[in-house]
């Protein structure tokens, strides 16, 4: 029965743990198959060609897996490569992106909204796009961050380093006045604090939450709910040696994971 | 002839170019191939296993172009797959690391060396065990810095940010006493003056420029030196489409180079 089959959460990392979180919070029956593609992390600085070909392939992993609805966590690959990858799968595939926009249509007040990510990301336009679609006379402030995902890896998460780098990179949507920020990365919510501190009174989007309540929309309207009663069971693939990974899966989810398997890409 | 073949350089990304750039001066009538495997850069979390297949695809094209030799001038691959790649390719392989330690071993007057790199280097021990090889009396301090390359690729290469990550990196290795530092990764060159500044009479060693020399040797020793009396020529092929890559090889070869063709991994 498809119903009963797993999600599978793809990401090009590790990042994408934030987002399985919210979906066992939001989806407890449901089971889950993570896959990260550690062997070639990260593909914030790469090109959309070579970002379509390593999502397409981890997709064809999770679909050989019999996932039943694909979540792609990786905000750089929702951006680059979710047109081709809603037009080439049977299944849905549904991306970080929208979810955080209509987050942060809600928040914005004086309709400036900041956003941030990896420099793919924002060239992409992405996030500009979709805020204008839904409405044209947003003002949308982006800007690139690469330092915020190797901080955040480094555990670097406060302090004088992490501060100055914040300011580098956001004074000036401060200072024209943004009071919402979407998060476009899914690393960055580790620093959300500090950024917090420093933008005073800005609502700050996490695409997480978001993305796991538009999960459960999409298997209410395709009546793919799991029925089981049971809570879901998680596994998790990767392309790397699973060192690493499991190291920082301990930062994002505060829980020791099972041992994922390796995948040789 | 064989000795009229081209030398492959070999990179997990841009990094290398430093290594190009000594070998075009002191080996001015050599064709190179270089080859940077950015879909998949960086090397520097990764783990022995990935890096040696990714290490050994790139060479096997290098030969394919029929390389005469092969120099990997990635710290990370030259530390963890150097031993595995000389083993099993019939040119000669070098690596980057026996050169430093050459220049470092020469430098020092305490017989304190720093080393830094990026993590998987600094796990592997490659420069310690080396330097240990030569001179057991040696203290080696080493620190894993994965700042160094974001910083280095966002053109952050002074200023209050670069000083206290240096500081947070460094302090413990300067207090130490080092009289002399390997900069174990590519990037790190580009660094090297904001370095000077807070390690004091401390001699900086490049590898690029010792790997050059190291490359001459072995061409003499095989009498591969190519006897044409024009200048080389040099080709680029990347793994990524170029943009990235163009946009970088100027701040580390401080020229423009022509168009690299694209290989799909």
């Amino acid at each position: 029965m498809k119903a009963n089959r797993p999600i599978g959460i793809f990401d090009s990392g590790v990042g994408g743990l934030t987002v399985l979180r919210e979906i066992e919070k939001i989806l407890p029956h449901e089971d889950i198959i993570y896959f990260g593609d550690t062997a070639r992390v990260p593909y914030g600085n790469k090109s959309k060609a070579t970002v379509i070909k390593f999502s397409a392939e981890s997709i064809h992993f999770l679909l050989g897996k019999r996932a039943k609805m694909v979540i792609v966590a990786c905000n750089t690959s929702s951006s680059l490569a979710l047109d081709y990858l809603t037009n080439n799968f049977s299944v849905p595939v549904i991306g970080v992106i929208e979810a955080g926009v209509k987050r942060a249509l809600k928040a914005t007040k004086g309709k400036k909204i900041g956003v941030i990510g990896t420099r793919s990301t924002i060239q992409s336009k992405s996030y500009e796009k979709a805020i204008h679609r839904k409405d044209r006379t947003v003002k949308v402030l982006s800007r690139a961050c690469p330092l915020f995902v190797p901080l955040a890896e480094e555990g670097i998460l406060s302090g004088e380093i992490v501060e100055e780098v914040i300011k580098m990179y956001l004074s000036t949507m401060k200072a024209k006045g943004i009071d919402a920020i979407i998060l476009g990365c899914t690393h960055y919510p580790l620093l959300k604090r500090t950024i917090a501190l420093y933008l005073k009174n800005t609502h700050i989007v996490d695409s997480a939450k978001e993305v796991a309540l538009h999960a459960k929309e999409i298997l209410r309207r395709y009546y793919l709910f799991n029925r089981n009663k049971k809570k879901g069971k998680v596994e998790f693939y990767v392309t790397d040696e699973p060192q690493g990974f499991l190291k920082l899966a301990k930062l994002f989810l505060k829980r020791q994971i099972p041992h994922p398997k390796v995948l040789h890409v």
